[in-house]
């Protein structure tokens, strides 16, 4: 198995997705937010890269089941039901629920990785779960694909990605592009301090003063939640099991 | 001093390079070759970003005083005078020319780069003499850019950009982007053995396939030019002194 790691969205290309398997990061916190929201029980969520995009589609779905949730700037978006903080998620609010999301680097994100078979939505807390998944499979490359922050490399969701990595290395050959070398690289000197990695990274400071606090420990908790949200024709349905149809 | 890294061209954005000193760094060739060319006493470097802007450059200069030099896919450009390769680029060859300069990934970084005040190109063989010249500098932000390979992270590069930085903060005070910490973590876990990264990064093995495994040892030896080709105004002219006007 070829694993490729890209850093930020300008480095995303064809031959990376387009038909492939893609593991999407974006730790602070979209991807995050999906999982949580997942095993609250939501029905479905459908990430948009914009927020015209969010209110026309919210205009024709049934307002009585359906969420608007994202930000601007880490905050939440004027109107919206919710912000993009996980700990909003919780199945009181979200159960049974259509999520339409819209978020700064990760649902853009997802958007510039249409054409791929799937998108995995991965994270520090639905780890597990992923590798999983990603073991089940009988794929040639796997594409990492991290969000980054405004176009920008992020030190967390590098770790992240060298985390699932490290452990798909464990058990399979595996031949690693530059960037997934560079991944593991990182994941290895940070292993030991993901709570405090997510505290003093240049965007958990920026959520840290925001008042977002709680949310960086909750994003931290490493194989925590036993979801596993995957994109398939824009949207992520509800997956009972970590298994490949 | 802020120092911010960038992986990719698709990082760049105008705050990043807009008025600002950039240190570009492209191992596997470009910049390499230009320290080389320096060296071997070249007038002048205008790097173009493509083999068009080469060919109508050339011929408005002056024959006998100018070498088209530059690579696609690692190799010579049908027609040009001068290849990718630093041992090429030797003082009987280069010596009062002026070499106009097109690469894949390092001459159009520069040309993405444009609206920086200063360009320095950087690399291992004349990493001290960009760190004597930046050290002189009263910037609030240096910018360094990896050009990496067909828009993708490229280990090499960002192993140096490292080196760069764990310099520069060997006696100031730095305030460091996400990117700029994790180029110094991977310079540390590889500064006892940049030959062997240059052999075993993906690139250098491509050149290698090529031919020019020679040239991976050329661009590994850490200090051993005494240049620093600066880019002002599209150019990069012959400068006597590492030292700013």
């Amino acid at each position: 198995m070829r694993i490729e790691c890209l850093f930020a969205p300008g480095e995303i290309d064809e031959s990376a997705v387009k038909g492939k398997t893609v593991a999407l990061i974006d730790i602070l916190r979209a991807c995050t937010t999906a999982a949580y929201a997942m095993a609250g029980g939501c029905e479905r969520i459908i990430p948009v890269a914009t927020v015209e995009a969010a209110t026309n589609l919210a205009a024709s779905l049934d307002k009585k089941v359906t969420l608007l949730g994202g930000e601007r700037e880490g905050k939440r978006i004027d109107g919206f039901d919710l912000g993009n903080s996980p700990l909003e998620y919780t199945s009181d609010v979200v159960k049974r629920k259509t999520i339409i999301l819209a978020t700064t680097n990760g649902t853009r994100t997802i958007s510039m990785s249409q054409g791929a078979e799937e998108i995995l939505i991965a994270s520090f807390v639905n780890m597990r779960s992923v590798i999983d998944y990603v073991a089940g499979l009988n794929e040639d490359l796997v594409s990492v694909v991290c969000a980054g922050q405004d176009d920008r490399f992020a030190l967390e969701d590098a770790v992240c990605a060298g985390m699932l990595i490290e452990r798909l290395c464990a058990d399979r050959e595996v031949d690693l592009s530059d960037g997934a070398r560079a991944a593991r690289l990182l994941y290895g000197q940070n292993e030991k301090s993901i709570p405090s990695l997510l505290h003093d990274c240049e965007h958990g400071k920026y959520l840290d003063g925001l008042g977002f606090g709680k949310d960086l420990e909750a994003c931290s908790r490493v194989d925590s939640l036993r979801v596993l949200p995957i994109v398939k024709e824009g949207r992520i349905n509800k997956v009972k099991r970590a298994k490949r149809k």
